[in-house]
């Protein structure tokens, strides 16, 4: 497996052993490639809750492979389609944001109960390679919708680069190949646009400076890394072409939960007149509510999160802990930025407005099912 | 010396040998208390310079000392006068955002100029010491007035506790006592008001986490560090009463340049209705310029300050790399905010509005004189 471009996944079956799934430990980028076996679908859940894996399209693709695993685990016992069923009900626990999860999880669970017990293991990793297949055929999409955006700005700016920031990582590392918010600037990239990337750090996990440089450097895509802090400062010295974000929940009117700071980006792009995208599969909205700040929960994480961090100290990867042992801290992992500051949604269909109206001219048929 | 409190200083004179100054290498907190010895005039300088000492008004009074070192250094020579000077052109050029290093520096011209040159070290510990005294005044002043503010919060607030979010350390440590944005805290803890305080982790520096999170500990008031993207989603959910931060320069109208991403949470703030006033000395306000965006320079820092981090690994202190070797890395160190987006700035003689007028109203000699 090359570690970018065309043939990149982030989740596969052993080459050898299909029985074992096989994702990249996301916790130790940039510092070391390293690859974890999942062997049961317990190993996929804790690969979730402890963020070996992260962003909404790849925690539904490796929920789905891990029932996949679980059937394998069942396979011979009379009862392996309820076991199976279980292990779906403890995977929709691991993340409360992320509505791929529950999508995936649904949409296996439909295919658990229609298989026959027998068939049931091989049923699912087609499933499982279906969803996949699917994600990278959604990032192609969302890269085709959103090129269009950073070619008109090009065209504007003459062949001066465009400036895109990003927050968080929404990029190949995020899905199973290209991402969402990074689609557009490979495909950018692939039409010969010039394009730079002002990477967000994006405390606390740092998967801006972990992830998302690194997939860039691994691409040849120019990027600097800045501070959170730093977005608000480009935007008011016309240093930012458009934001581009990815989402982890979108509601029905366009409200859009991502990473905690995406919202004090979307609040300086307004005032500062700058495009605020957000890329998003089709399968991140969630039909069944419309106000964003209400409805969605918000993860509270561990407080060593913000505490402790991991680098490199000489040849040793050494986690310190940066703060003052008597420091409460607390831990939100998510925002939502109101639809009213989104200028549009860039999904695998097309752009639309941060709208009901725009997404169900998208979607009409999903906007009319949970109607 | 204790740590804090009333007797607590940030910059002394050494009990036994006046001819050493004495500050805090606040780079080692919170995990070292360590105080440095400042011999020369060079001395102080680098202490600006690597950040030893921080903060506008702590910075101001390193370089008023570091002129007094100066002048110990060349007792005896005819040109006594002239070689202090140099050091006093070779200080300014430390730190280019804050004004009070400037205003500090005029400040002991003057006095440099009008004294004889056999008496130019004990005149300039003189104009030091008075440069701190009135730095404590002044703070007082200003925990005085926003005082005002908090507890018309808590009189609304009937007993729940007033939140409070500050972004970066505008306290003790970076004045000479009681700080500017805590100087209200200080006075309203004092008085018995219930306060909270939301401490940003304020990132590249953690200034915050650092230095904000040990002193509030050490003066025993309420707080939680958060990450700097999340306070926003506080200001969404009612979790924030009133933002308070210090500043680096304000100009003749009202803007303010300060620390890298305050201008994200006052855009939050306006967008939440949420009170967000800035806490200053009148000796940070720069009466000749009336445009911060386009007449504040902002300095740029060394690449470093985000890549690397020092913290606790078990018993030692370490440094850690946590950005993968080819990253590129932009770090803009203030950002500035617009007057408009300014509730109030609280100063040493009252509240006023981010305006020429607000300012004027307070300091009318002030005004005129560079009018």
């Amino acid at each position: 497996m090359k570690r970018t471009g065309e043939q990149f996944r982030t989740i596969w079956q052993h080459p050898e052993n299909p029985a074992i799934v096989q994702i990249i430990d996301q916790r130790k980028l940039p510092h070391e490639y390293v690859t974890t076996d999942l062997v049961t679908w317990q190993d996929g859940a804790t690969a979730i809750q402890e963020m070996l894996v992260r962003g909404a399209p790849l925690i539904g693709a490796t929920a789905a492979w891990s029932l996949y695993l679980a059937a394998i685990d069942a396979a011979g016992n009379d009862d392996n389609k309820a076991t199976v069923l279980t292990a779906a009900d403890a995977l929709e626990a691991t993340r409360p944001t992320a509505i791929n999860l529950r999508w995936a999880l649904d949409r296996m669970r439909k295919v658990i109960e229609a298989s026959t017990p027998d068939k049931l293991a091989e049923t699912l990793a087609a499933e499982s390679r279906d969803i996949c297949d699917e994600d990278v055929e959604i990032s192609r999409g969302i890269g085709q919708h959103g090129l269009t955006l950073i070619e008109e700005i090009a065209a504007r700016k003459k062949g001066e680069p465009v400036n895109v920031l990003t927050h968080c990582n929404a990029g190949s590392l995020a899905t199973i190949n290209y991402g969402t918010a990074t689609a557009p600037v490979y495909f950018a990239m692939a039409r010969g646009i010039d394009v730079h990337v002002w990477v967000d750090e994006t405390r606390p996990r740092n998967q801006g400076s972990q992830l998302t440089a690194w997939e860039l450097a691994e691409n040849d895509v120019p990027h600097t890394l800045i501070v959170d802090n730093a977005g608000g400062h480009l935007m008011q010295h016309g240093q930012v072409d458009i934001c581009l974000t990815g989402t982890d929940r979108t509601t029905r009117n366009g409200d859009v939960a991502n990473k905690i700071g995406t919202y004090l980006k979307a609040l300086a792009a307004r005032d500062n007149g700058i495009p605020f995208y957000v890329a998003l599969p089709s399968t991140t909205i969630d039909w069944t509510i419309t106000d964003g700040l209400k409805n969605i929960p918000i993860e509270e994480r561990d407080p060593n999160e913000v505490s402790h961090i991991c680098g490199r100290a000489g040849d040793q990867l050494c986690t310190v802990d940066t703060v003052a042992s008597k420091t409460r801290i607390s831990n939100y992992a998510f925002d939502v930025t109101p639809a009213r500051l989104i200028t549009g949604l860039i999904t695998e269909c097309g752009v639309c407005d941060a709208s009901e109206d725009g997404l169900a001219g998208l979607f009409p048929e999903l906007a009319r099912k949970t109607g």
